[in-house]
C-alpha cells in the first residue's frame, strides 16, 4: 500500500512522492491511508527533521478520486457512510501535517485542484514551478470544495478565496504567490532542487526548537493576544532551559558553531 | 422607497443599482429600508443565482447621509435613540449579504467611503474600476469609520486597516486589489460587462451547492481548524448527496454535460 | 534609566529613541523598563496625539539582550524564573503599545529581528527605510522566536510567517511591505520626515476618535462578525455624541473647518 507514496530519505530529510500519475495522484482511499502510514512513520522518526510531498507525473495532485466516490453510492445508503467516512479520514490526513513534529513542505507542479489544492494549503510552505495552476473547482461539477475551504481560507484572503471557490477558475503559480498560497515560485527545472533546499535549510537548525515552534504556530494562532503570549512565553522558557539551546545563544555570543549534542 | 435600489433581472443574476446619485448613493434611512427589502425579496427568490450591487452616477457610494444624521440630534436624547437604531439597520444591512444564499458582487466606480467602503467588503467579491478609490475617511470629520472597520478588517491586513483608518487617506483600485478588497481592475469601460460576466459564471454553477458552500465559507471561518473540518465534512455529504451533484460527478467521468435538474 | 528610550515632544507627537546603539538597541531588562516608563507615561499624557519608536545608530533593534539571558542561568533554577520574569515583562511592553490611546509607529531602519521585528509587528504602524531586514532568526541558535511569532502572525500570511520562523531568513523592506508587516518603505534620507508625517497626520485628528478608535479596533479584531458588530455600533453611537464630533460634522455639512475644542 505505502507503494502510493513513496518514501526517499536524503540526510534528513524525507522526500515524500505521491505515486500514482494515471489518476493524477488523486487522493483514493488507497493515497490517504498511505499519507497517513508515512505521516505516522516520520512523526516517530526523530531523525527525520523536515518533509518534501510531491507528485509523480505530470502534476501535484487533482483532489479526490470521483470514480471511487461515485461507486460508494451502490450501497444501501446512497454512500452516507462511505462519504462520511472519506471526509472524516481526508480531513484527518490533512491536519496531520500541522501536527507533525516536522516542518512539510509541498512542492507542487502541473495542477494543484481541489482536495489537491487543498493538500498544498495544508503543508506549512509549498514551492511551486510557474506554470502551476491551483484551483478549488469541485463546483464545476456541482461539488463545492467545502473541505479545501478550511484549509484555503486559512492561507489567503478572504475575497480571493470566495472567488476560486464560487467561479471554479484557476490562478497561476505567480497569484498564489501573491496571496500567501506559495512561498516561492521557480523554474520548473529547478523546482526539485529549490524545495530541497529550502527542506534542507529547515533540517539544518536545532530540531527541538522547531519542534516546540511548529507546534506553538498552530496552537496559537487562534487564541485571542493575551493568551496567545501567555501560551508562547512559556514555550520560550522551555526552550531556553534546552542544554543545546543554552549551547547555541552561547555559541553566537562567542561567535562559534555551536556543538549541539543532538 | 424601492425605487433608491434599482432592480433589473438578467438571465439569473439580479442588478442591484443604488440609485440617489444626487447624494452619492448616501446609506441614509430609505436607503438602507431599500436595499434590505431588495435583500429579502432576493434571498427568498430561487431563480436569481447571483447578484451585482452598483451605484448610480459618479460613485458607488460615499457611506451615511451626514444630514440625515445630523437631523437625529434634534430629538430629545440627542439622538442617542436614532443613532443607535441607524447603526443596528446599517449592520443587519451589512450582515444580509454574507447570509445571502446568492454570491454578491460590489461593482464599484467613482469613491466608495466609510460606510460604502464597508458595503464594498462586505460583499463576497468586488470588481472595480481603474481610478476608483477607497477610504474609512470618517476620522477626518471626528467620527471614526468603527463599524466600516468590522468589515475592512475581515478583508485587508491590520496595518493597512489601521492606516486608512486612522489617517482617512484614500487607496486606489491597484492596491485595494493588492490587499484583498477588491478582486479585479478593469479599465472603467469595462466595468459593467467584467462585473455581469463573473456574476454570470457564478450563476452558472449548480447553485445548491454555491449555496450551501457560501453558507459553509462564513460559517467556518472563525471557528478552531478541527471544528471547521468537521462543520465542512458535514455540509460535503450533504452537497454529495444530492441528486444534481451525482449527475454532475458522473456527467465529468463520461466527459459529457451534467443534466441538471434545477 | 529612561534615557535608555529618549523622548522628545515635537507638536502633539512623541518621538521615542531607543538608545543603546552598542547592543543595536537590545531590548535589555533596562530597555524594556524603560520602554515600560516612556509608554506608561504617554499613556496619561493627553496632549500627545500620536508616538514615533526609533532606533538610534545602525539598526531598528536586534531583539532580546542575550548575554543579559545567559546570565540568568547562574541562578539556582538555571534561570527559570528569570525567564519567566522576562518574557512576561516583555509580553506586557508589547501588548501596551495596542493598548495605549495613541496610534504608535514604528519607524524602522537596519534591522529588526527576533523581538525586534516583534516590535515592529506590534506597532500598529510602521514605516522602514529601504534596505532594511526584517527576521526572526532566533532559530538559527536554537531558539524558535515563539513569542515574536504571536505579533508576527498577527500581521502576515501564515506560510510567510512559517518560513521566516523555520528558516531564520531576512525578507527585505519591499517584501515587508508586500505582506503587511509595514504601511511605507522609503529611501533612508526620507525616513525621519515620512514617519513624522504620518504622525502628524494622525495626530491632526480628533484625539477622542482616534481614542476610540483605536482601541475598538483590536477590541472586535478576534471577535465573530455579530459581536463584533454589536461592540462597533455602540462604539459609533458614544462618538456620535461627543460634541467635537457633533461639530465636525456639522463643519463638513457647511464645507468650513471644524472649530474643535480639544
Amino acid at each position: 500500500m505505502t507503494d502510493l507514496v513513496e518514501f526517499e530519505r536524503r540526510g534528513a530529510v524525507a522526500h515524500l512522492t505521491m505515486n500514482a500519475p494515471g489518476s493524477l495522484n488523486a487522493l483514493s482511499d488507497g493515497m490517504l491511508a498511505a499519507l497517513k502510514a508515512r505521516f505516522t512513520e516520520i512523526a516517530g522518526n526523530h531523525e527525520i527533521k523536515a518533509v518534501v510531498l510531491k507528485g509523480a507525473g505530470k502534476a501535484f495532485c487533482a483532489g479526490h478520486d470521483l470514480k471511487e466516490m461515485q461507486a460508494g453510492r451502490a450501497a444501501e445508503d446512497k454512500g452516507r457512510g462511505y462519504f462520511t467516512d472519506l471526509f472524516a479520514r481526508c480531513a484527518e490526513v490533512m491536519q496531520m501535517i500541522p501536527a507533525l513534529p516536522q516542518p512539510v513542505i509541498a512542492e507542487v507542479h502541473g495542477i494543484a485542484t481541489a482536495a489537491g489544492c487543498q493538500l498544498v494549503a495544508s503543508c506549512d510552505m509549498a514551492v511551486a514551478a510557474e506554470g502551476t495552476r491551483f484551483g478549488v473547482n469541485g463546483v464545476n461539477i456541482g461539488l463545492f470544495c467545502s473541505t479545501p475551504m478550511v484549509a484555503l481560507t486559512r492561507n489567503v484572503p478572504r475575497k480571493v478565496a470566495f472567488e476560486m471557490l464560487t467561479t471554479g477558475e484557476f490562478i497561476d503559480a505567480a497569484r498564489a504567490h501573491e496571496v500567501g498560497l506559495v512561498n516561492r515560485v521557480v523554474p520548473h527545472d529547478q523546482l526539485d532542487s529549490e524545495a530541497a533546499k529550502l527542506a534542507d535549510t529547515v533540517a539544518s537548525k536545532l530540531s527541538l526548537a522547531v519542534k516546540i515552534g511548529k507546534r506553538a504556530f498552530y496552537d496559537q494562532m487562534m487564541l485571542d493576544t493575551a493568551a496567545a503570549y501567555e501560551h508562547a512565553a512559556a514555550v520560550m522558557v522551555t526552550n531556553m532551559l534546552a542544554r543545546d539551546t543554552a549551547e547555541g545563544v552561547q555559541a553566537f555570543i562567542e561567535k562559534r558553531k555551536p556543538d549541539w549534542a543532538e
